[in-house]
């Protein structure tokens, strides 16, 4: 044995027994500070949210916290959709979100359910009166004036999966390293209450040296081999004649890496719900385009529908992905596999997740490969739209110049309603992060969310940050185009000027008042934000497009492309335009609500 | 008995029968339009919100309705607050907001348990799935995904006095009816879900003929007759040494004009908590000033703590209410009235409210006029601010010209922070509306607040809208001013610029830079809210007041004063730079937060 090795023996010795003296060992440390390595440990290098007066000492730790950067936000509910555009894009991490007692929490629950309803993990860490003030309860300000100190709690704990009042130093470690374990594992909020006289309570640090998991735990491993069986069995019997269909959960519950290996490994057609868009690259020769039931186009949707097996990875059937629950795809012909269980045909497993099963099935069903890639796959590529001489900027011709703008690695962000519904016709190349929330679909979201993904995206090396939103959607959220510029992220804003809530107009109230908006001088909001003072220089750039041709050139522009600044683009559209895939929508939902 | 005598009693005869034939007589109208039949005779005149596609059938209704105005909004959580402000404003009347399911109504959830917090009547109708998807729990976008369907309301619950889940028309007017009543005699918020399949369905409109109650019904008359012989006797004892001390809810569940009533007919010396400024007229020769614990003026200390019997209306004891709880007045020595309850020194006469029993009070007591009218009262005058030769505009100075900038009948509403405390020390004119959230204190509640604040007085006939605001709390809710613009109205918006958030600075964090915001062109904000087609004219002016002189020199401005359109004020403060009363309660909390 080499001096080396015993040098490395003897490290490794020293670091289980010191791991081994468990959870009350180590130095002690605040428990603020706990908090803040564990959250560096999973790879946070964000926190969102505002100062108020029950974290402003929670705060001072986090402002001299080495490696955790305080994102000052200029609102509670901004800061929610920034922690979900962070987890969302750096996913092997989770957002964080500080705000103070009631006035705070509350105007961030909306971003909270939105991330518990599309699988997005985000610690809520409230700061909260002393554990004292717990206890008498005095009539504070920020309280309902009535005692019920646990009222804001009981909101939260509708929104998300894990909640810890902490009330002692005690426990409050492993309460900390419960809430946010389940917040890793089950990717969803979790709910944390920080009083005031904890955060500089000294806790063991003890706990620290193990590290919380980050990865589910195995299956249970006879019910995991009859599984792959049945699943071995059907695929059998289908004679190789097996497409993939991967949605929202694929990319939330992290088998991006393992649905693309059983792609590669099989040779089965991949196809992508509209929340699953960006599991599988588009480039790639088996991968076949958007299955949405009805609206899906005719060659995919025969494909999808006469398989005689559909594996189906983190399926997430709502309404907006499914065509208005339109999928005709019969239960005897579907696996369905999930974070959490799985189903095979008519069977439910629980507690059967997909991630530690997909690798142990892509081995089982590698044999396929030579029938499988013999499955034609209708080559993906957008329809191409109607001949169009106008020089105004519709829909149907912008979605396609911007696919040919997107890069490898960019980050792509969906506003819902024409963007979220305009991006599914695009082509994007390889790697590159698709974010839009078309299940929960609170407009405004995507504001907040770009600034959380342009830095998880600086963090991670990736390309541009890149924002679709109509003008109505933006004016809800639009000061935090402020923090972006503060944070020094330079995504580009596309502003689709078209004079309202479009999306809404195809639903319902087409020339309705209700629908219309105030018209904004866009393109002086960069400027706006940034009273600087005298000498200093102002970033960002804007411009106005209001036709084909300006747009092409804009996009066509190196620097402009390269992106090295905030830029903002106003781009001038029909209020009566909409992207194919929101035209066919508004026609089945209202093809449904007339059934009412 | 004349002709015209007769036809009246016929009239009479004629309504009294129809009224008799009840809840399910009368033309049958749309539930919606019921709905808005029962909030036109409650006075509202403006709706609040959002659209979105769950209300946009409701919101038809709504825009062709004669005396109901919508006011869409930029977002949810503005909405609620103005919705806050109008129903503040508005005394008689309600604020009402409509929002869409989850997504709308999460957001303006703050805005709701800030109206539960301090005693504001608003309605939150949300619009929700149809009745048939409410059952069968489809996996709809803006939910959970996972079937909740009542996860929202489970939430409001928490921040509401009534609510209604709308799913059958039987009941569906009553129901709203019973909401209403609780709305109106509880001054707090409820909720009420209306189904899509709802609003059009027909209800019988027989209800409409019997308004709602907007008065509480009448206090068991023994327990009434025990309690005024109580109090009689108190006084009696006390031999007319009793003060008057009126607060938040002598505001809120409207008994002004009792109170004021009170002090004419007995002359005793009246003070106001800071919650309730503007109760009295403060020019009232009995009228002493603001009591607020230790942080009272010595004179005015002494004569409220030292009567021998304090009679407090509408009492509100939370911490910036009350100096941190620093009253120093004993049980013994103390009645207080509340709304829905009455305190005796120790003893406590639940449903005993002081709206029926204030004016029988007055009648008891007015008897002892001479020798209350004996007892000296301070002079209310603000403490003259020291001498100062800077040009800087500082705090002290600032609030003493604000006062004289006053006119009768204005309504000035203060943002929580420098402004609310700075508030305290105006010298309010006649018939003031003062409007600040000094309880529930969430930072941009007023500018959706000033919104709804300025509609209400234009409804009612009011002076002016006065807003001041603190730069970083402008930026929780700037985009509301866009909504100013549209609607018409014209607050004068005092932005106090002092790079931050300058009482978090007194609390905790002086130089910390999670206190510091971004700067921002504040001037540019009116235009840029306003882009106008080529040749209509934007409205609204903007200043930057660096100096005192300046300042004196733009409110000594006939034009300016006379507030015809929107105006916007920048004022340049100095970030440590703070109101007098906050820097009192600033080291009060400090002391206090040092025992923990």
């Amino acid at each position: 044995m080499s001096a080396e090795e015993v040098t490395r023996l003897r490290q490794e010795v020293s670091a289980l027994q010191q791991q081994a003296k468990g959870a009350n060992a180590g130095e002690p440390i605040y428990l603020g500070q706990y908090l803040l390595e564990r959250l560096a440990q999973l790879g946070v290098t964000q926190m969102f949210g505002v100062p108020g007066d029950f974290n402003l000492g929670f705060l001072d730790l986090v402002e001299d916290h080495k490696s955790i950067n305080w994102v000052g936000n200029c609102n509670e509910l901004n800061a929610s959709y920034a922690a979900d555009g962070y987890a969302r894009v750096k996913w092997n991490s989770i957002g964080v979100l500080l705000t103070t007692f009631g006035v705070g929490e509350l105007s961030a629950i909306n971003g909270l359910a939105g991330a518990f309803s599309e699988h997005v993990p985000i610690l809520h860490i409230v700061g909260v009166p002393s554990t004292a003030q717990f206890k008498t309860k005095p009539m504070l300000h920020h309280t309902l004036g009535d005692g019920r100190f646990d009222a804001y709690e009981k909101a939260a704990e509708q929104f998300t999966v894990a909640q810890a009042h902490l009330m002692s130093a005690e426990v409050a470690a492993a309460e900390i390293d419960r809430v946010l374990t389940s917040c890793v594992l089950s990717a969803r909020p979790v709910y944390l209450t920080l009083p005031t006289d904890l955060v500089y309570t000294r806790v063991p640090s003890g706990r620290l040296l193990t590290p919380l998991p980050t990865f589910p735990p195995p299956n249970e491993p006879n019910t995991q081999e009859f599984v792959l069986n049945e699943i071995a069995k059907l695929v059998e019997e289908a004679q190789g004649n097996a497409v993939i269909l991967v949605d929202a959960c694929a990319v939330r519950h992290h088998v991006i890496k393992e649905t693309r290996e059983l792609v590669k490994k099989t040779g089965f057609p991949v196809y992508s719900a509209p929340m699953g868009k960006g599991t599988v690259c588009e480039a790639d020769e088996r991968y076949g385009g958007i299955y949405v039931g009805s609206l899906t186009r005719e060659d995919i949707k025969e494909k999808v529908e006469n398989a005689k097996l559909i594996i189906s990875i983190g399926s997430l059937k709502s309404d907006f992905n499914t065509g208005n629950f339109t999928y005709s795809i019969p239960t005897e012909r579907t696996i369905e596999l999930h974070s959490d269980h799985t189903l095979v045909r008519y069977a439910y497993y629980p507690g059967l997740g997909m991630r530690r099963l997909l690798p142990e099935l892509t081995a089982r069903l590698t044999a396929h490969e030579p029938t499988a890639r013999s499955l034609p796959v209708p080559k993906f590529a957008p329809s191409t739209p109607p001949p169009d001489d106008s020089p105004i900027i519709t829909h149907d011709w912008m979605w396609q110049r911007v696919g040919a703008f997107l890069r490898p690695r960019d980050v792509f962000v969906a506003e819902t309603g024409t963007s979220s519904f305009g991006a599914l016709d695009v082509p994007m190349p390889d790697d590159v992060t698709f974010v839009s929330q078309i299940l929960w679909g609170s407009i405004g979201w995507t504001v907040g969310s770009t600034l959380g993904a342009a830095l998880a995206a600086r963090d991670l090396g990736l390309g541009r940050t890149i924002l679709f939103i109509g003008d109505g959607s933006l004016q809800l959220t639009v000061q935090e185009i402020s923090a972006m510029i503060r944070s020094g992220v330079a995504p580009i804003l596309f502003v689709l000027n078209n004079s309202g809530y479009t999306i809404e107009r195809y639903l319902h109230g087409r020339v309705r008042k209700y629908n219309d908006i105030s018209n904004w001088k866009w393109t002086q909001l960069l400027s706006l934000f940034q009273g600087l003072p005298e000498g200093e220089k102002p970033v960002g750039k804007s411009y106005t497009v209001s036709t084909k041709t300006e747009f092409d050139a804009l996009l066509s522009d190196v620097d402009f492309a390269a992106a090295r600044e905030i830029q903002l683009v106003e781009v001038m559209m029909d209020k009566f335009d909409a992207p194919r895939a929101l035209r066919r929508q508004a026609e089945v939902v209202k093809a449904r609500n007339s059934e009412f």
